[in-house]
């Protein structure tokens, strides 16, 4: 069964079927008769003008989603996506990771982890035009350049506003351009968050699956200066008053109803090549996989549990294992599927189409074959490539080579330096220095370091690169105890785990740099300019993919557009509303995944050990049947978390899930094992996103945590 | 949930509800009323009547339940039941397991297994008193013997007529006794069975689960003499023709609906007292568990995968496995349900009801202190006797001491000697000492030995037995390498493993035996003395315990009655009839098993290894949609599986279940792991029997194996 519905489902994939979609929100209005069919109660137009409510009050956090849920400034958002922020304020003595936080005031409020920001989208501008007005005789690097210049420029333009942050997004690899304008809160507080054994009931264990009894949902509050406008952290700092904000139903959802989401989906690959599709799958997931379990590995070995370095690494731990997880599932899913078949199928079809027409094919009658050869381009490589990305898992090495190209870009005008070192970046930059402490240990980046360099030294000559291989001193003949002897050396005498040093380093000259004897500083110098070389290499391959992709996606969406199908964009992380229903599936023949789960489960599954230790207090209140305001007949209890068609992933957490009436029913939080490979192709049998329903969030606050002064500020919808 | 189910199921285990409740035949007459308006459609009194149909069509293989199913005695089973003799009739060339085997004609059909029997019940006498008649005045081993001594006059009257096979059997742990009376019919030959991808498709991996898309079924034939008697094999036998058989349903059940199962189920646990659960599964399956598993792996590494050895141990392998599973069961379970608790408050209630009426208190108010002590007397040196039991997983030892003890009770008058070593036991005797050829390599009878003794020899001083000791060398200090030497000499010294060998020891005298040098034949004469005080001892006991739990049980049965619910017995082997509907559970919060599986789910779980490798044209007739003659609109498929209500366990194995018209629907097969329990206390909730849906039987049948001529012979109802 599991065969033929992937196949059905990715033979649709390159036009929008069923409750398919991430959804720009200006293309609602067109959708409004489906939309109210559907079951929308308040009018589609009103969902596609962003300073109006509902979207005012949804919000970005960069890299998740969340709402605002109260006149002051109350966010609501993932237990998992404050993560950080939790972590930062714990201490073994004081866990709030563990036992929970409540401020009863907004005294109580702790600071948000260094560099939280909230972001509230207020324009979305077509600038296509802009952009590539201008570009479209260059190629390679020089596009890649005058695209980012052209970027740039508009971005500076629209942050001439103080408080605001800009960004242009492409959609459709470049078909498409909009400027987003975000006022940026700068002042993020932990107002409350459950105790981890609710928040991430379930831990790892019940990642990514189903049935799921997580209570994945804790609170902000966005705090600005007193006159209104974002702010540094201040205690003088008064809290924000959004122009709107949703309102929290006790009544819920029941199977079958209508929602939807809106959020900041971060990336899909809907259009990908049958080429792109096979490398994915065959050869970048499998690989990620090992390298992600043998992350995990190396430092759970080195960082003993319990110590202050494996606390600094939990949240590493955690993000390796997710995408562990959600590779494992890719390569499951790709081996049960016909997604390739489908691929070169749909491409065979495409190409039928383009070539029946003398017209489209003089448009597009080489694009597919000019786009898979730059792909295969990109490919070279990429055994070594991989590696050095998973670097990035490492601190000092990275630490050294940002701050160092942080001083070369210093020497350029501000419009030209690389974006993320520019003036507007510095505040980030610096935070991110800043954190380092809190999420770095020398013993365990040693020994990541040393694991991927042995791998980087068993490439093929040919893929090794020259100054690294001088600068870690590998040579024609790898020599392990040789290289651990080096990166002892280098770890013992780096001066840049001390934070006082780093940020230093953010005002130092290139000179400066270059007279340095720390090894990592060394190693930063020594290797810049091969690095940089790689870079311009791939810029342009960028540039060109710049230029092919767009023509790729416009012939699908003429093709489309001839079948009357509205063709959405891959996810960009940008704001997408998706549209779909409350409603289980079937994850295996024989089985039904219904779709709500109950607070009986939670007993069910409790075994009294992570991650299956629920506080025992809410043991007591389940087993007392203490349903109070939240009971659901049709279930007979409270529920916990719903399922729902919702086309979502990664990015999306912390959304708000709403009924017809833009009432906050729930928080999206996760995907089913299933859907996983849903990124790749939507299928509407088994694509189903995972919520914290909005009556076990009010549950837990009003019966367990007690958190009466939050249930207050909410408009509660009874 | 699963707290509150089991709760409230194990509250209501002492009194029949719903669908619990394994029924003696006489018992169905009286609940005609609840039966038909169930469903039933046949009188409930034909199902009570032994020699009529349909009862007269259900037969026992000893261990497993079968039904003849056609007027030439064909005979349908579980492929696991037929397991024994198609790995038998299997050499690496010619793999009947792996490949299947259908016999064309009644020449091609082949010899069962050796000893493989079929049993036919005739007559089912209650001999309660006839048992306890001058019995009740004794105690102790003289109980026990004086109930063993009527039971044989008993058997022996019964067989006195030739082709008869009849045994006592013991209800309500001795309150009633009744004899049994079946037909032995010793001529039984392999017609057909599938091929071991599609009659084990799942394997280990899908023992006990759902969902579950298992084709557990094969075909025997019975064979007699021309007289129509049972004889022994002969080319010259002939099909025996059963008084009647069932039909079989080419159009099956649907969701709800009526089904019974007749069958032998083994063994349950329904009335145990709170210590003898709280033993049970807080040490013995833990213990046993370990045991298993050791043993798994001890087969494993000794016997590499694909040789002769591991071909031997395949069952053996499967055995271990299966109860591994079980146990594992039934201790996950055990730790989420509130058993204990419910057992003490239960026997608390009881206690209360005795109490309240003088008369009552007279009779039972000793009796649960009385049974309770003797149980804990039962548990006295329960660590060494485990680990003698589980090395009757070895043969050599245990053949040598059970020629030993036959060459004992032959010098005794033939009504005297032990159950199982009289004269009409010396058939099955001989078979066992033949069979063992093909189940035994001496290197992996010799690991699994050295293992278990290790386990013994760490046992404290007081626990070990002296001779034992001594016969195997075992010093106060344990010397592993000493014991290693001893069982090298010993098994490469011992003529026991040639079949010639050891017929010739069944008929030697104890004076032979005596004056051997086997070191088999030694230690098992040095031994015997101290086994034989031990076996007294446990007598005594069970003397004790016949006495005691026949008013334990009374008292329950009385408690009952006053509360208007009949009561069955702990199943015990004998033909029993249970009554359910097909239905799904849940299990799990959030999830449903519905109560059919699909064709289309052993594509979807085919991975093309063994035990995910369906043979490809099934793959291909699946993928191809040829549903034929056994579609079913409502799964839009052939289905493969069903589940029920049925209440069943080990030994209903082959059982057919009937539909209202008593036509053979499905073949019972398993249970389901949340029901594992259930053995311990029914659970409506979660107690589910899986059945092989007879559609699917004949799908595979007509559309697979080309088995027309099968097809032909049975009546098929569409």
């Amino acid at each position: 069964m599991k065969k033929w519905l992937l196949t059905a489902a990715i033979a649709a994939s390159f036009g929008a079927t069923a409750d398919e979609g991430m959804w720009q929100p200006y293309q609602l209005p067109a959708m409004a008769d489906e939309l109210k069919a559907k079951g929308l109660e308040i009018d589609a137009k009103s969902i596609s003008k962003l300073t109006e409510f509902p979207m005012n009050a949804v919000i970005s956090l960069g890299g998740c989603s969340a709402s605002f849920v109260s006149p002051k400034g109350l966010v609501v958002t993932n237990h998992h996506c404050a993560y950080g922020s939790i972590q930062y304020n714990s201490t073994p003595e004081k866990n709030l990771l563990k036992d929970g936080f409540l401020a009863k005031t907004y005294a109580e409020e702790l600071p948000a982890t260094p560099g939280s920001r909230i972001y509230v989208t207020e324009e979305v501008t077509d600038v296509t035009d802009k952009v590539k007005s201008g570009q479209m005789s260059k190629t390679g690097n020089d596009f890649y350049k005058g695209i980012e210049q052209a970027e740039k420029a508009l971005v500076a333009e629209c942050e001439a506003e103080d408080g605001y942050r800009c960004k242009v997004y492409s959609f459709h690899g470049g078909l498409e351009y909009y400027l987003v304008k975000q006022m940026e809160i700068r002042d993020v507080r932990l107002t409350y968050n459950p105790a981890g054994s609710v928040g991430k009931y379930g831990g790892d264990i019940d990642n990514w699956m189903w049935p799921r009894h997580t209570g994945d949902y804790s609170f902000y509050r966005a705090y600005v200066g007193k006159d209104g406008k974002p702010a540094d952290y201040s205690k003088d700092n008064v809290p924000y008053e959004p122009k709107s904000f949703l309102k929290v139903s006790a009544k819920g959802v029941s199977d079958g109803d209508f929602v939807m989401v809106a959020g900041y989906p971060g990336r899909t690959n809907r259009y990908r090549t049958a080429n792109e599709v096979e490398n994915q799958f065959e050869w970048a997931y499998p690989e990620g996989k090992i390298l992600r379990e043998r992350l995990i590995e190396i430092i759970k070995t080195t960082a003993a549990e319990g110590s202050d370095e494996r606390i600094k690494y939990e949240s590493a731990i955690a993000g390796l294992a997710n995408y562990a997880k959600n590779f494992t599932s890719m390569i499951e899913f790709y081996g049960k599927s016909t997604m390739l078949d489908d691929r070169k199928a749909l491409e065979a079809n495409l190409a039928k189409w383009i070539n029946s027409d003398s017209k489209r094919k003089a448009k597009y009658g080489k694009t597919l074959a000019e786009l898979d050869k730059l792909i295969a381009q990109g490919q070279q490589g990429q055994e070594r490539d991989i590696l050095l990305s998973y670097m990035g898992y490492t601190t000092m090495k990275s630490t050294a080579e940002r701050l160092y190209r942080l001083a070369n870009e210093k020497a350029l005008p501000d419009m030209e330096r690389e974006p993320g070192y520019q003036d507007r970046d510095m505040t980030r930059f610096k935070s991110s220095m800043e954190r380092i402490d809190r999420r770095y240990a020398a013993s365990v980046d040693k020994a990541i370091l040393a694991d991927l360099l042995k791998r980087y030294a068993a490439l093929p000559a040919e893929q090794r690169l020259k100054d690294f291989d001088k600068a870690f001193g590998i040579g024609k003949k790898f020599d392990e105890a040789k290289l651990m002897k080096t990166l002892d050396k280098m770890y013992a005498k780096t001066k840049l785990s001390d934070k006082e040093t780093r940020l230093a380093w953010m005002d130092k000259s290139v000179a400066e740099f270059k007279k340095s004897n720390d090894p990592f500083i060394k190693f930063a110098v020594a290797t810049y300019d091969e690095k940089m070389k790689r870079e311009k290499k791939a810029k342009q391959l960028a540039g060109d993919l710049m230029k092919v992709r767009p023509q790729f996606m416009d012939a699908i969406i003429a093709y489309n557009r001839e079948l009357g199908k509205p063709v959405y964009a891959d996810a960009n992380s940008s704001l997408r509303v998706s549209i779909g229903n409350v409603t289980g599936y079937s994850p295996q023949d024989g089985l039904v995944a219904v779709p709500f789960t109950r607070l009986e489960g939670i007993v069910a599954k409790d075994t009294g050990a992570d991650p299956f230790d629920a506080p025992k207090r809410q043991l007591e209140l389940i087993n007392n049947k203490q349903y109070g305001d939240f009971y659901m007949k049709d279930i007979d209890s409270v529920p916990v978390n719903f399922l729902s068609t919702l086309d979502t992933t990664g990015g999306n957490s912390g959304s708000p899930t709403l009924n017809g009436r833009a009432e906050l029913v729930g928080l999206l939080f996760d995907g089913v094992y299933e859907s996983i490979i849903g990124d790749w192709g939507y299928d509407p049998q088994t694509n189903r996103s995972i919520q914290v329903d909005s009556r076990y969030m009010l549950w837990v606050m009003k019966y367990l945590d007690k958190a009466d002064n939050l249930l207050e500020e909410m408009e509660i919808v009874h």
